[in-house]
């Protein structure tokens, strides 16, 4: 991550205001050399819609995701490539929350006169390394001016094999509740850039060291979405039964994993996995971790059910962790280090309420 | 059209606040009891992704279109079931434009706290509306909240017989351009609503009397996709070479499918189907037809070119209107009534240009 402190902004920047291109020409700068991999991309950018020849025996998947500026990002710490980077992997994170391989992403962005081309150029260097990097090609999309700010819709194309996506509903009641990686630190990574906002906007000549933070910082401004593990689950030979991407926090992810089955679930505290600097970060923020975990989302990590007889397959791995089980009675509820049954709240983004 | 005044408002508006349903409790409820009639659709709204089935032999198109409240439309004059329609209504024509038929809808609607939630089911009931008529299904999206204003990213999943889309660069030199219905209409309609917002503005109590202008209205506020031309095409056995909508005008469109395929075109001022109310309305406002057609946009009607060889097909058929002909000379020209050529300039979203 070379950019650890965005808002150190560019000393040189080019501006070209938008103007200057017009709708076309601008389009044509941000989609020129496009080169298709995926063989199931017949015709990419520049028709009326993208034609994709899916392969035989497969079924296609469709994700649509929408980020708008001082809702879902704030520009004073996003970096604009990262922020491309992170629009498209979070629309993978949903394909690949079906089982799924992205193949195709189309982008549809607005944008005011206030961003020269040069700053469409970073977003769509980032849309582009996502796309180098989980090998999908863009294929489409729409540019227009807005008003204020900007706001990014991206749709994911996926292929899963015929019948095979994993939905939201398949867990039996005595199946195990396993998440990948780490979480909270998205999260946490939010709260330490925008305490070093309020520390820029009071003293912009203070040079932040966020060298500490590296890891929280990462995870919110740069996801990875879990590729590894859909394949890893497959050499492992488990299917899960369910699975979701953790985007709006893990307490979100398993009411509906819960009311999709009409089941219950059960996970405890201390399995959930948490990474040693996200801790240190919660407890010098006075942030409950469990709180981090349950509530914060973006971390983008996958959250699935697997059946008992699977837990031989997955035990010890050190990329995945089992964190509770499903139950056959109603409510979800976590267990808490003083071993009480604590219900889980739905979360979800609070755009609505907090503006 | 029964809102043909829509600047008066509804006397007696339910506005529930967005906030008391929070995120999931709205989608739920845009959402609720939506009904998959394509067999392609295997899972529709609320999973990560959706599952989409595509028929044997068949490609699949994927079109994005993004409106932006301020841009594209204005809510002064533009009744919200209206809007929902139309952004559904967009994003099909393009599907028909490549030959296809749409199948799939996902919608991503990101809006202000301003608007109350009765506002969006408004938005919903006219994308469902146009779902319903082009029998199309609505699967996924997102939904969000915005600083300000409603933006709409809408993306339709099709299906075309495999290698069958009519893209943009096929057209040969001695085709035939058509066109359907008639051109120009939305703009003047566009023309005659921003007159009377004007007039609103200075006097609320003024009832204007739209009903002389109701056609070049209801082209502006409800256009539809020419699906009738596509399988009036297939019934006549017709293939078209290259094939476009006219969203950014006439002008435009003809220079993208000369820029396509390499050639040039010829089209003349005395072809153009113009419909008599517009062609009234163009004198009334001082706009020259031509002007109107070539620069206007937003009809969506279909541009193709047609082998010589099929012109006994098409001749006389009310529903379309051959224009002129692709040359083999670079250039695309207008002849005009006093016979002279007047080069075709590119118009696109001056969108940019007008902030």
């Amino acid at each position: 991550m070379p950019e650890i402190c965005p808002m150190i902004e560019d000393p040189n920047p080019q501006r070209t205001p938008l103007s200057e291109l017009g709708e076309f020409g601008l389009i044509e700068r941000l989609t020129a050399d496009l080169v298709a991999i995926q063989p199931s991309t017949v015709v990419g950018v520049g028709d009326d819609a993208a034609v994709v020849r899916p392969d035989a025996d497969c079924d296609l998947l469709v994700s649509t995701d929408l980020l708008v500026e001082g809702v879902h990002f704030d520009l004073a710490y996003v970096p604009l490539q990262h922020l491309g980077y992170k629009a498209a992997v979070v629309n993978f994170s949903d394909i690949y929350a079906m089982g799924g391989t992205p193949t195709q992403l189309t982008v549809a962005l607005a944008v005011s006169s206030r961003f020269p081309v040069e700053a469409l150029d970073e977003v769509y260097a980032g849309i582009r390394r996502a796309c180098a990097h989980y090998r999908v090609d863009l294929v489409g999309g729409d540019t227009t001016s807005s008003p204020s700010g900007l706001t990014l819709a991206l749709t994911a194309i996926g292929q899963v094999a015929r019948g095979a996506a994993v939905g939201r509903g398949g867990a039996q009641a005595t199946d195990l509740i396993v998440v990948s990686g780490d979480l909270g630190g998205a999260y946490m990574g939010l709260q330490v850039l925008e305490r070093e906002k309020a520390t820029y906007l009071a003293n912009p000549n203070l040079q932040p060291d966020l060298s500490e933070y590296q890891y929280p910082i990462e995870r919110q401004l740069k996801p990875e979405a879990r590729k590894d593990i859909v394949e890893l689950l497959a050499e492992l030979g488990v299917k899960p039964t369910s699975m979701m991407d953790v985007s709006d926090g893990l307490s979100s992810e398993l009411l509906h994993l819960t009311k999709a089955s009409g089941l219950g679930c059960v996970v405890f505290e201390d399995k959930l996995p948490i990474d040693p600097v996200v801790l240190h970060a919660c407890e010098e923020f006075g942030i409950h971790p469990a709180t981090a975990v349950l509530n914060g989302g973006e971390d983008y990590e996958l959250v699935f059910t697997v059946s008992l007889e699977d837990y031989d397959q997955i035990k010890g791995n050190p990329h995945i962790t089992p964190i509770g089980h499903m139950t056959a009675s109603e409510g979800a509820y976590l267990v808490n280090l003083a071993g009480e049954h604590v219900p889980l709240a739905a979360q979800g983004w609070k755009a609505f309420t907090a503006k």
